[in-house]
């Protein structure tokens, strides 16, 4: 391209426009359905339920260790739809950019887009560009939607929770949010540390596959952590769950940065990892299912689900101490997705 | 609620964001899909083929004369969806809402979204807020995308446009683009200027329902104006359009504001017209289902296809001049969606 950064005139509609979606977007992410370049994708009749979400991604930074704001788009959105035990059908791709970004910036975060896609199986079927002058945004920020169909034996649902289930965490705690932490506070020890940014959706089919009628729900701990999610589901269920702190997956960096920064890893966010709510008899199958992907080779059996007070969350303690875990209030870290 | 003006804390995920998902989405927006508030909505089996579309909103300013950006960012993804056909099934609401925001100007826009859904019969199922530091955005950006049903009979492309085919455009030319840039620029004659932003899928409805082998294509000339949606056309369908400027319809005040800030309305966008390619046999037909729209009551036949030079895009005067119309190239009015 002639120009080496993102003008006004790129999101005009008009012929730069059509030059920066033939020379960046056809070329890295086409396929038959987007290169038809029409107001909407037309997709074929799907004989399932369908799965739609929505997801906004403003990370700062838009590139960090283990991944990028693209990466973190693709696979965000694949995972909301798998957390309803859906399978990925396609997405579309919305960008804000900001005017002045180098075109090498958004050239680095499509191809990463693309082989997210490729690796997902998951195609972007449609998009969007807008440009925003300078000061106006930040970069680029990404909205990725998703569509997703659902087997009909699949009901899924955080009010699904049963007393006696099993919580099963699908690997390491706070590694995203730890990462985008001290790499914006240029915090040295981030060497040994990277977001776990990755799709779950071949894992999550596996197990709806196998246990169709135990797996009660699935969360992705995202934004508020493993804390947070754990507490919707337990409101939304009407039970308690009570942690087990030694049963909890940590690495020992993740570990070591929150100690020096005084953050609660039940918080952090997490792009790569889910909860899984599984009738206890199963919660072993379920548990040798995920640790057969690489992306659930740490899960583990972190809680269970009580019949104590509707919504509560406690942490155990090998000590027998007992804690309550709130759900996240205050903001540890802005723009961390 | 308790704060006066969006934090970041809203958009942590945690109980800031909940606060501001259950007392200002959910109440206005809240249907059952949407209220169930997982990762994904569900949605019920669709015996035709989807039309997938998303489109991000960075208009500014967000409030205008005839609309605000919640008002826009609905109208403009059922558009989308209705221009290849397809009734609009649901939509996702993504906010980025800049730190600082007014609260009180927040819910203006999330009513506009209520009141655009409601008056259009399309809900919100899924949404996602964001939020991002004082100046590293601006005020409110949305994006929202949509699902739509395409029946089995209709085959809706820019390629389809036929020799002799007629061009009909629904109303009058450029009323958004001019609205916004007076309005950013402080023009005192604004006070009788306002966007023409409205949804057009009842009207399609009609038209393909009709006339379901005789429409070849239809698009709404947004960014870019006419010209540029023709010279799509025109180039897709690899045939010549040629325009009649006596037939173009403009609105007076549209026309003064053109001539003092030497805009070309052909340009200008639209948010609430189409341009309707029918077999010339059954343009009269089409005209007058058009017309029993309040939103096509000006229609118009603007132009013919013809086998010329393909992709090329000419204006006929009254006095038999000819000239060529380019797509747009350079960007007149950035944000003006």
């Amino acid at each position: 391209m002639a120009t080496k950064t993102i003008l006004l005139d790129h999101g005009s509609g008009g012929l730069a426009s059509q030059q920066l979606i033939e020379e960046l977007f056809i070329k890295h992410l086409g396929n038959p359905v987007l290169n038809s370049m029409e107001d909407s994708a037309v997709l074929a009749r799907q004989d399932e339920r369908l799965a739609f979400t929505t997801d906004s991604y403003v990370v700062d930074p838009i590139f960090f260790p283990g991944g990028d704001i693209g990466k973190l788009a693709v696979h965000g959105t694949i995972n909301d739809l798998a957390m309803r035990g859906a399978r990925p059908l396609c997405l579309s791709l919305a960008l804000i950019l900001e005017e002045g970004l180098p075109l090498d910036d958004l050239e680095r975060v499509i191809v990463s887009v693309a082989e997210s896609c490729k690796n997902a199986g998951v195609p972007v079927v449609t998009g969007d560009t807008k440009v925003v002058p300078r000061g106006k945004g930040d970069k680029i920020f990404i909205n990725t939607s998703g569509i997703g169909c659902i087997p009909d034996t699949i009901d899924l649902s955080s009010k699904n929770a049963k007393t006696g289930d099993a919580v099963i965490l699908s690997g390491t705690m706070g590694d995203h949010g730890i990462t985008i932490m001290t790499r914006r506070a240029g915090i040295a020890l981030e060497g040994s540390l990277q977001s776990d940014t990755a799709p779950m959706h071949n894992m999550t089919a596996r197990l709806i596959e196998e246990l169709p009628d135990h797996i009660r729900t699935m969360r992705d701990p995202t934004r508020g952590g493993v804390a947070t999610s754990l507490n919707e589901i337990a409101a939304n269920s009407k039970l308690a769950i009570e942690l087990q702190d030694e049963k909890l997956p940590i690495t020992p960096a993740v570990r070591t940065a929150c100690e020096m920064l005084g953050l609660e890893p039940l918080y952090l966010a997490n792009e790569g990892k889910c909860l899984v709510i599984v009738d206890a008899e199963y919660a072993g199958q379920a548990l040798a299912i995920m640790q057969t992907f690489p992306e659930g080779k740490n899960s583990a059996i972190i809680a269970a689900v009580k019949a104590g007070a509707p919504g509560r969350v406690t942490l155990t303690t090998p000590m027998g101490g007992s804690r309550i875990v709130s759900p996240l209030h205050g903001e540890p870290l802005p723009r961390i997705c």
